[in-house]
């Protein structure tokens, strides 16, 4: 619980109404009640602001206020939503130290408001930064490197070597560090190359459940900083994804393909391997980039291609049997008209 | 083992022959020996019942059984080999309690016949239905509640708050809970928005191996009763999937969609966010739904169209590149045309 | 280390230079420094041997070798990078037994020196062969056996009954053995029909992280010796992989298909169910199998088709709509020809 005033302050936006009204929770416009926070970042809704019960809501600026509504007035409701919401309904998670039933390496090194569940298991030379909590079943392979205020769900693994910086997010089963799909054709057979590499994930990354980021064969996979990656997403060995990037559920990137900052790309989407993508470049969903691709883009398909135009194929697409008939029918037209031209 | 005669009851079907004859296993028609009951669901596989040494055979009504072979006729031969298969061959696994190596909270609540294998871990105030059984490594976090006669594998991983209910199946390292992938952008980069709802799966309901259930943001994400997903699917927040649904392999849900009850979705198939998907809607294989549809439609494609004008489309294809070439040559023979008729 | 004569045996190599020279470790030719080898598998780097500072190169045979550069020329340079970093830099583990903290059921059999880590469960009667290292959190269940010098990497699971031969590899999280999807329509519901056979892995498989191989419904699914699997790849019930495949990330292989020896498929391609494909078959990424596929073909495109085929029939697509434009034009033309004509 906290007053609006408290609220205002932690988005900076500008009170309007009662500073001492108390906010429990955030709620959906149409579902908000008495001592709820609600808001409105489309101004369709705005209409539905007459039927809700909210104490206060979120609203931008420009936006004709309803009467006798408590408002924070802010640049980014949706934003602000999810800093109220963090504030009020997401309580810190006590540090709980190394639990029974947790297994340590003697030689790791932890942080002392480090949390280990039970179930966990940590190798030679881990180092854990201070806050960080290990959900049960994390298991860190020798020499690994995880930075502060770290949050590591259950069964998620990062193999020998591989380092986390601060405010990294693990979602349960996440695989960091398995080895890249690297093989040698030695006949009709494949002879394994090492995969003596690591994974370093930056700041403020999050990796989604049961999503793989593979080690480098020589070097290293490196996710930058704020990267965010949905569930089941596979990143190949040696990639480099930049900064502040969005990789939504399932997509693969194949082995030593560079990506820039700020992309982002839609489900099931699919990156070549060896291929530089640049800044600012949207990959809508399933797209498949099979070359490289210059920065402030919009595309879309398998090749790929501006977003506009894969909607005006992908509609024509379905005419392709009437189009095929249509040409066979006109080649005939045309020979008819063309034999009785010779003819006259 | 069994007799016909407590077969032909368990199956509700007619038995024509000796009652008395001692059933073992189930087999496919090609490999049944005596002791062995198989099954014809398709009549042309009839053929091989003349060959065929099993001591007993399910059959349809109305198909013309071979002289001197034990039958149990049943409207569904293979709903009735199924039933037989699992009444001979799964054997009921025995209640083993709280195995040593399982780390149970003191809050949580166990009814007296759960099973819980070494390597679990089980959270504060979980509640666990009598005859569940929690396979190895099964981690479920604080809050969660599991009903009874529940099968949870391996590594599986129930996160906070979620609730199954009765009969649900995990596969090996199926994750239900995990944040949902919301993100509020702050600039360039994305302020994590916390998922502070939760994941219900109803009665029946079964999710396969390193499939992910994501909590809603708000409120809940819902798997109808019976409803099954196969391995590597993705469920992203504040979904609802209705009842009696089958989703196959490495699908894709983006958050906030519904879809209605009976529907069956093919292998790699996807379902943008925030649409309604309506009853008994089949989308076929790597099908992709970028719009709502409505019930009772068999659809293929991405956008979706009915399947068989799919198939006709995906058919001309391979034939583009020569109907391009033969769209320009009637181009230059129109062209030809014209300037002929315009001369004369 | 090693020095050079040494690393010319070990790969079959003709040695040029300095036999006494020392070895450290392996580096792309950017970045190779003295006491280290590297390798030119494509002639196109050959001339950045010049500003190269390694110790030695790996050369095939015929390339002009520049002057006064220690080198082993042999027939398949990439073969031997992969061989030398095994010997330098892929330290052979340890024996360390079964460690406190692991369980293990008093009925298996486990070689003197196997390795079994912290908080792996080990099942009744299982059987494991000598050198296998189970590292943390890896779940066999009843019945399974594992060969010799097996790699099982952290949270694996291995369900009953399957069978994995020598010199297997499981990435992390890799799941043997699941219950294959099947259920017989009862109505609108499912009835789950028992999963009772197993999955055999032969000798040299790898399966990627989170890779799903289902168990068969009776009898095996089977992956042939030396065939090796990416990430996030989805094996159906009763599926048969044959010898030295490569199955790319995010693959999905639908129940009761066969593949033969020595295909590869490329990334989120896919095979429906009750398939056969050939020998040496290429399946290019994202290709779908509808139907049969003969041997010793190169294909792309769902449905597939050869693969240059495909490659020109995507370059049409982007030109649809324009297409689509001049058929309408044409059709337009040829109408007022034809009743221009009709009118003369």
């Amino acid at each position: 619980m906290a007053n609006l005033q408290t609220l205002a302050t932690l988005v900076g936006g500008e009170l309007q109404g009662d500073p001492d009204v108390n906010i429990h929770q955030v709620a959906p416009i149409d579902q908000a009640q008495q001592g709820d926070i609600t808001f409105v970042a489309n101004p369709k809704y705005l209409a539905q602001l007459d039927k809700c019960h909210a104490s206060a809501v979120l609203l931008a600026p420009g936006v004709a206020p309803p009467e006798g509504v408590n408002l924070i007035i802010c640049a980014n409701p949706y934003l602000a939503f999810a800093k109220i919401l963090t504030l009020l309904q997401v309580p810190e998670p006590p540090s709980r130290g190394i639990m029974t039933g947790a297994v340590i390496a003697d030689s790791a090194d932890l942080a002392e408001s480090v949390t280990v569940h039970p179930g966990c298991v940590v190798g030679e030379r881990v180092k854990i930064g201070t806050g960080t909590i290990l959900y049960p079943g994390v298991v860190l392979y020798d020499d690994v490197t995880i930075g502060a205020n770290c949050l590591i769900h259950a069964n998620a693994v990062v193999r020998e070597g591989c380092r986390l910086h601060d405010r990294v997010i693990l979602q349960p089963a996440a695989i960091i560090g398995s080895d890249g799909f690297g093989f040698a054709p030695d006949g009709n057979s494949y002879y394994k190359i090492p995969q003596v590499g690591i994974v370093v994930l930056e700041d403020d990354v999050e990796i989604g459940s049961g999503s793989c980021v593979d080690r480098a064969a020589l070097g290293e996979t490196r996710i930058g900083r704020g990267t965010k990656l949905d569930n089941l997403v596979q990143i190949g060995h040696n990639v480099k994804v930049g900064e502040d990037c969005i990789l939504v559920a399932q997509i693969g990137v194949a082995g030593s393909s560079t990506i820039g900052r700020h992309c982002t790309f839609g489900g099931q989407s699919a990156v070549a391997g060896h291929l530089e993508i640049g800044d600012n470049v949207m990959i809508g969903a399933r797209g498949g980039a099979a070359n490289n691709v210059a920065s402030n883009q919009v595309l879309s398909g398998a090749p790929l291609m501006p977003h506009k135009e894969w909607l005006r194929s992908t509609m024509v697409f379905p005419k392709l049997p009437e189009m095929r008939k249509d040409l066979k029918q006109m080649k005939k037209r045309l020979e008819e008209i063309e034999s009785l031209l010779k003819e006259s």
